[in-house]
């Protein structure tokens, strides 16, 4: 799937377009993978800018890329056998042919491979990380989560569970709200979209104020959070989705200087500057979702050529859990 | 002088009501001050709203508060001689019975007294606090400080500069700015009322983005800053005088999740939490003062029925550094 136009505001159909190649042959060395899920994700909507940001710029005329989990179907490696499953960031495709240096063997004993673009992927890995370093929630405390029953907050509300704190998520429907109660365990659950004005709404779910906000989606969330906060309230800002389409972005809260007087701290934070930590991550989360004691949905759109369409819909919601675009079946 | 109903919006002078009484003696134990000069400061409008904060609200029909220099005119505690200067949080009125406890002796052979409520007292404390715990600034680095010709900016500015940064302050006329080249030593200073365009007048006078941005203001100039932000910017919150008189205060920054991929924080603080590191403070800024290192500016209204004019003088920039009311004479 190649960038074809740079997109204004909400990308639309004709900013991409499928091209066909024949399936290329693996050098020694190399394998051929065949893709069966790819990620899509709110971040890929900086990349079909051409501005400098933290991940670089789609090229127009080049095929978009994004993680993928797929499996070996010819190798010329020895350290990867056929039917291996890996992970990497060529998605956008259904085969390609590379090197093991870019490639992440994967677990599916584990976890389905899927997980590993979701819950124990870098959606979870983000919510892992910016909760525990960043928001670093204290039992007894009351966090509130934006965007919970995605790929993200769904973990960063499960674990906030685990970790003892109040956990208040908000979503977008009341099916979203239904599984994050009953599923997720938190202790209130917020349609935004009915819920009319959200400090309203958040107050009397947050009785003795709010110490952590995990941030998604930013615009008036973020705003009713503010007029909550206690003392010393950690923000970790992972997302603002809300505004990732927007020529000009939409006015920011209007009770940001309740920072001040609550010494709050906001901080901003890129996961791939963690890397490093992502092993340490697998090591709590995986036997937590093995156990059964971490639940995750999945949302899964069938074929390459319905990519962007999946890719809209996390505009809109259309997912629950993690947006999935499916490309080719199981080789076993 | 007293607090006579809670202001909407900007005090009036119908807010506040002078009230005569006989001065006290002293009981034993105690002295009687003469206030030479007290501190009007912009957090004191947080305080005439009836509204939990870090600072108690000022009481309606009760005098107001805040910090003062003056002189002990009679003592009859053994540990302060007649004439001896203290700081106390007594200001808003003329003279004063207290017992040693709240007061503090300062040292008119390191400063004039009046600086012990500008550059040396809770102002300047709080600009070298913040910029050395959360600017962090390291040499070559740029800061930006709004508000720079005022009490903490002018500090900020002054610091930022013996550091080794790229200063560049903001602030509200051209005799201000013209202070902040000659006498500073920023490296820009920009007249923010008539510079037009925030972010096309910051951008060329940060030719290396923004490093630190010291916040005193609040409102466009945030906005201004976070478009041009590097990765790993650290945005301390000391004030916003911009919103402090707002009955509802105007939309945020457009430009948040700018703190996103800089990986960017922003943290609120309040000095008071920090008294304990004033020592240190006076250690290393007291001597820098006494050896013309840095420089200060006062703005000095007389009288005590003019406090509230002096106070409201503040939110229209008619100060240039520590705006002051002398209440009293010095008696030597």
């Amino acid at each position: 799937m190649v960038l074809a136009a740079r997109p204004a505001g909400m990308p639309k159909p004709s900013d991409f377009r499928l091209e066909e190649t024949p399936v290329p042959e693996p050098s020694p060395g190399q394998v051929l993978v065949q893709n069966v899920f790819m990620s899509v994700d709110p971040y890929m909507r900086g990349r079909m800018n051409d501005r400098k940001s933290y991940a670089k710029p789609w090229q127009v005329g080049q095929p978009a890329d994004g993680r993928a989990v797929g499996q070996v179907v010819r190798s010329r490696a020895p350290a990867l056998a056929e039917g291996a499953w890996v992970a990497s960031m060529l998605g956008w495709r259904e085969y390609f042919v590379a090197g093991p240096e870019g490639l992440n063997p994967i677990d599916p004993d584990l976890a389905p491979p899927s997980a590993y673009l979701g819950v124990l992927g870098v959606p979870g890995f983000t919510g892992w990380y910016g909760l525990k370093e960043i928001g670093r929630p204290k039992p007894g405390e009351t966090l509130v989560v934006s965007g919970a029953a995605g790929a993200t907050g769904s973990l960063v509300a499960q674990l906030g569970k685990a970790w003892g704190c109040r956990v208040v998520g908000t979503a977008g429907s009341e099916d979203k709200c239904r599984w994050l109660r009953q599923a997720c365990g938190v202790d209130v659950a917020i349609d935004y979209r009915r819920a009319g004005d959200l400090y309203e709404a958040l107050r009397p779910a947050c009785p003795a104020g709010i110490d952590v906000y995990f941030e998604n989606v930013g615009g008036p969330m973020l705003d009713a959070v503010l007029r909550l906060i206690n003392v010393n309230a950690r923000i970790p800002l992972c997302g603002m989705i809300s505004q990732y389409n927007l020529e000009v972005p939409e006015p920011g809260p209007r009770y940001l200087f309740s920072l001040i007087g609550n010494r709050g701290l906001m901080q901003g934070f890129i996961i791939s500057d963690h890397m490093s930590r992502y092993p340490e991550f697998v090591g709590e989360v995986g036997p937590l979702l093995k156990a059964g004691r971490i639940t995750y949905q999945e949302t899964v759109v069938e074929g390459i050529e319905r990519a962007v369409e999946a890719f809209v819909g996390l505009f809109s919601g259309d997912n629950t859990g993690k947006m999935l675009v499916r490309l080719g079946p199981e080789a076993r």
